[in-house]
């Protein structure tokens, strides 16, 4: 592939640090919290999609036996009207408030509107039917072009874009819109000797992490606050705290308890601050947990979104332009991952003329968040428009994208220019697959190849480093271990010290215990935290040097430190272990690691699959994947291509399976996993992974990160293989039964 | 005094910060610690003071309902026969190891013999009177010189020192013997003009600590061991366990819980290793609380004592020569802090000629253990001596400590030289005290002076310091505090940064999550870990000075930091504050300090004391009391003065009041707080306290360590204030009311 390094402890398969914990049940959520004098807290949602909030009173719920606060979004400080960014997603903090605890109007079903907290949790439910909402009902808008139209029923009064993307003068519900301009595309088409446009629509679908939100609060008498929740980034709800309650960020600490999935929807609060507010005025703990039903209808999923791209390539099988024009839907509040979707959708390659607009626009849904490479995938759904363009012009389209794909010093469309990168590799990959060779047979089979990208992000992270006497190290670190992210920046620190992965003891702490770590999100832990370890391991080494030097009375540049030995190198026989020297110590050795990087490396993926379709029913079973994608490097291989199976998974569920289903008034009609369906192991087989490695020089160890990129390809995939099984090419997500037989003419 | 520095933050009297959560009970100790299966453990204890025991049955415990688990020595691993040093007391692993689990022999009543764990306490209460053990039931010995005769029962096989402190061929209780030399003992009292000998004799006295001892232990599948516990020091419990139990320390990890009092008691372990044995063998947590009579019983108190003293002093008021006699109960197992009585007997006093001889014995009580200042308070009865002299040689004491006080460049008998020290300072302000130039009028009143001298401790500790984007910082810290130490050790962090004591935030941490930090204990931790806290804000501070000039683009030697403000000195009119540039950090800033300091400086204190003797019924009424203490520097002079204050109370128990008293059968008979008679705020008056600050020139702010040193003096200042109201000199503590009837041939 390209240089390989040798490395003793990266790119091994240690055991992750917090296997044990996890299987024997004995590692804390936080549902498991206990402390004395706990309440429990309930929210009171709204039944309606969309209506004006006449009034709000809570007095009989707080005269309720057992009932110790009740709270509105009266009870939020005022905030400015400023955008946060939370790692992976933005938002208004007042619209963050506004989703948090419903002010004057309801925008989705399932809006909070007001909560109580009491001495168990059936009282605080019967206390929610004591509070008296009065509401006016308003029709709903639940589609993203619906809503773009002059008549829809407008969310807002503040936002002003015109479906044209220029400011208007009249309220809308377009929040804004942003455009990628490269090249001329008019000229681009007018070079194409095959141009192929098409439109998608893709459903509103939900991460689906296993554990469901909670979050436990205690404001203490001198302006303490103290949460425990289930959050992919502690410092993340620190600053929402801070900013949502207008509280000191000294005085607020989080503590991150385990977390049982999170995708991208636990970023954003929503319970924490409700269990702040309680405590406050409760003056005693609060627990809230959500149901399954709250974690559809209220949290936040990924857009539903209207999609139209335009390709041309010349008959040389070279793209001469491509243009698209994404509209996603925000939910009730602005900031979809449109964006995201722009610097995605045609980054795989090289292309000289580009025009991609989008459009963020509310409609009567939740709010939505980000979900794994969040935007990328509803974008994706051009690589069918590449396939099509494939088909007419009789080329491979893997030899198409050998073609086309982009390299080092190429640009995208939004602008940054790539360094090393490794999409070539990952066709070439693909492309030398077994799968890829091997002949399908059988009837109503076909074949699908898609490519993606995600662009990962670098972001803050901080690791410190304590020596044990045993020459064990313990490592402070603060970033959510969703995916196995102990053990990867664990490995990390091991290289540099030349000890083992097991000779680590990582450990995630509280706010108030490390310096500050954005979110595990944009694929950034391994390739930011571990970078930061790298870091902290790196001063370790350079005090450990010192006190070798200190011992035998040299010059610290006379002391070499290799393969966990140190040695003099100004002729003296003197050596002596890593383990040794920790056990000699003097002052204890402490290292950190802070680190903001830049070198962040874009991740793609290429994937196969075959499939086939049941025509009478329109089930369509996965026969075969191969999902092939550059790590850079892949720090633990297990953990990657556990990534790269999870994200395979959940794209197979966008394709086939997975979206809210709405009636008229705009409720969701499949909110238990039960009717939202996910696939399981049954449906799927066994899922191959091949990983690339083509070192991001932008990382010591060439780390990219590998989180995200592996959901992006498969629903376009997959439609792609469809089109070749049966025929026809798909236009919406997901590709249920019902939409292919319809799209078959069977019903 | 001497130089006075200016500061911003140290010797103001911030709120502590863990104030509120102390008062409004949210702090956490150990006994509130819960989760989800905990079992619950409970000891059986030796009823006999001395027995062999001839077989131990858990069988029908075990098989009792709800009983998950029993241990006896006999799960310990074999650990090696070597001593530990625990920071403030130093023990054979062996003998800790039979200290937390009888083997073979029991050798106080309250010994642990036996432990089981249960569902709920009561059925552990109940299964432990199914556990069979045989005894061979011993005479016990209860006293230092008894014990050290040749025909005393003999507690263990292989301790071999004879009364004259050889090696001998027979056994003996005498554990160990050791002698400071200076100069001519004999050419010394040959030139003294007189001369006194007098002999005491000590009880043993307890900590009193409110909480009792408290652990709580869970064992996982991968060996992980974590223990949640009352402790001074989170490390030396994981160092003391590590050993114990033959476990990794990278295996094992310490949460300290709040600690309820601790004067030296709660570094030794008693109930961790136990709950751990437990929880490995049920696979479930186990909690283990001790009752108020098992502390008394099975925990360390501080030694009971034998102590002859010889003074001699020149016609000037010149000593000539001390000699000491010291024979020290260590209890059980060898142990006693005879070495540190012996390092501090004389050691106010510049003496040219000095023979000191120690002997560690040891007798049928539980095996002591460090009480604040251990092993002084017992020596410091030689002060009566002193006071006899002054009263033959008719000098004013404190002139006669005046003349004979130590300054630096003198030497302790034990070797160390001083650097700069306050002593002389104290008898100054002790003399220039109003309480000393007031007369004391009325019957059976007197007026007693004594000194003290503790030598204070440095060992290791560790600090990290993150920056929080509001110009506030967290401190993460690993020493317990015991007495105000999160204030003391935050306030040395803000005055290098300019802030607030309020901008610092401290925590204490467990040790997965700090550098090693010892024991809270020998008066180190503002000393110690206060020095770790202004090595990482030093880093803090270096590191901001790299950014300003960054930001500014010069170099990091032409930026200052003065006040929490930076700026550039290079002509550029470049300023900004602490705070701003924490708001605008890209990579986060962590600083970290590690010490393990040489430069310790002694601690001296002179009290004066005023008493009325109730010579109807012996009674010894406090009418005043003035403490002087050298603090080299009063970080938060309130918690200093809380030091003295409570450091003198103590003294006052010892002094008035406290003993364990046993019948024949070696059965302590006061075993609970209504019987073991602790002074209460009723019974005293306000305690004076004069803070002197001679600053210690090894360490950056002058700080000493306040702790220890005044529990010396008042026994001795009282004794003497009773011999100046009714002329008796007590010989024996403590000098309870039937004690001075008896010496005022009363009774």
């Amino acid at each position: 592939m390209s240089e390989k390094k040798e490395y003793k402890v990266i790119g091994t398969r240690p055991i992750r640090h917090d296997g044990v914990d996890k299987v024997t049940g004995r590692a804390l959520y936080g549902a498991d919290f206990q402390t004395s004098g706990l309440l429990h807290g309930r929210i009171l949602r709204s039944p309606h999609a969309h209506a004006r909030i006449k009034s709000i009173d809570t007095s009989r719920a707080e005269a309720y036996p057992g009932v110790k606060a009740a709270v509105t979004a009266k009870d939020f400080p005022t905030v400015e009207d400023k955008v946060a960014d939370l790692g992976e997603s933005a938002v208004n903090l007042q619209d963050l408030q506004g989703n948090i605890l419903a002010n004057k109007k309801v925008l989705y079903k399932g809006h909070a509107v007001a909560a109580v907290a009491a001495t168990d949790p059936h009282t605080a439910e019967e206390a929610l039917e004591l509070i008296d909402v009065e509401y006016e009902v308003l029709p709903p808008v639940l589609d993203v072009r619906e809503a773009m139209k002059d008549d829809a029923p407008l969310l807002h009064e503040n936002l002003k874009t015109s479906s044209m993307g220029e400011t208007a003068d009249t309220p809308s519900n377009i929040a804004s819109h942003l455009q990628f301009k490269k090249g001329d595309i008019e000229k681009g088409f007018a070079e194409a000797d095959v141009v192929v446009e098409q439109e998608f629509k893709t459903g509103t679908v939900h991460q689906g992490y296993i554990e469901p939100h909670n979050a436990t609060a205690m404001y203490n008498a001198d302006g303490q606050l103290t949460v425990w929740c289930s959050t992919q980034g502690a410092f993340t709800v620190r600053e929402q705290l801070t900013e949502l309650l207008q509280h000191p960020v000294s005085k607020v600490k989080v503590v991150p308890m385990e977390i049982g999935g999170g995708f991208g929807g636990k970023i954003s609060v929503y319970l924490e601050p409700v269990a702040a507010l309680l405590s406050m005025k409760a003056g005693r703990p609060v627990k809230i947990l959500m149901n399954r039903a709250e974690v559809f209808e209220s949290t936040g999923p990924t857009p539903a979104s209207y999609i139209r791209v335009k390709i041309g390539a010349n008959n040389d099988g070279r793209i001469t332009a491509a243009e698209a024009y994404l509209a996603y839907e925000a939910g009730a509040y602005p900031g979809s991952p449109v964006g995201a979707g722009a610097m995605c959708i045609f980054s795989p390659y090289k292309i000289d003329n580009v025009l991609i607009d989008g459009y963020d626009v509310v409609v009567n849904k939740p709010k939505t968040n980000a979900y794994r490479a969040p935007g990328a995938t509803n974008a994706a759904m051009a690589e069918t428009v590449i396939d099509e363009i494939c088909e007419k012009l009789e080329i491979d389209p893997l030899d198409f994208r050998i073609i086309n794909g982009a390299k080092e010093g190429d640009s995208r469309p939004d602008g940054p220019v790539y360094s090393r990168i490794g999409f070539i590799e990952t066709v070439e990959a693909a492309k030398e697959h077994p799968h890829y060779s091997t002949p399908l047979e059988g009837k109503h089979r076909g074949r699908g190849v898609a490519s993606g990208f995600w662009f990962n992000v670098g972001l803050k992270s901080s690791v410190t480093i304590n020596v044990n006497p045993d020459g064990t190290i313990n490592l402070v670190e603060g970033s959510t271990d969703i995916g196995g992210t102990r053990a990867s920046i664990a490995m990390q620190a091991a290289e540099v010290l030349g000890i083992s992965a097991e000779a680590v003891n990582p450990t995630v702490v509280d706010t108030n215990s490390v310096g500050y770590t954005d979110v595990t999100g944009g694929s950034r832990t391994t390739f930011a935290t571990g970078y930061a370890a790298y870091e902290a391991a790196q001063d370790v080494k350079r005090q450990m040097i010192e006190r070798a030097a200190e011992l035998w009375e040299v010059e610290a540049e006379n002391v070499q430190f290799v393969d966990g030995v140190l040695s003099s190198t100004n002729g003296k026989a003197e050596s002596i272990s890593f383990k040794e020297l920790a056990g000699q110590l003097r002052e204890p050795v402490v290292g950190s690691g802070t680190v903001d990087p830049e070198g962040v490396g874009g991740a793609f993926a290429t994937h196969i699959v075959d499939v086939e379709v049941d025509t009478d029913t329109g089930k369509v079973e996965i026969l075969r994947y191969t999902a092939t994608q550059d790590a850079g490097k892949a720090i633990h291989p297990s953990y990657v291509e556990g990534q790269i199976q999870g994200g395979v998974v959940q794209g197979i569920g966008w394709a086939l399976n997975e979206e809210y289903i709405y009636n008229d008034k705009g409720e969701m009609t499949n909110a238990s996993f039960l009717d939202y369906r996910m696939p399981t192991s049954l449906d799927l087989p066994m899922i191959d992974t091949v990983i690339v490695e083509v070192p991001n020089p932008g990382h010591p160890y060439g780390v990219r990160g590998v989180g995200e990129v592996p959901i992006v390809p498969p629903p376009a995939a997959i439609a792609n293989a469809i089109y070749h099984a049966v025929g026809v090419r798909m236009k919406e997500l997901p590709m249920s039964p019902g939409r292919i037989l319809k799209r078959m003419g069977k019903i």
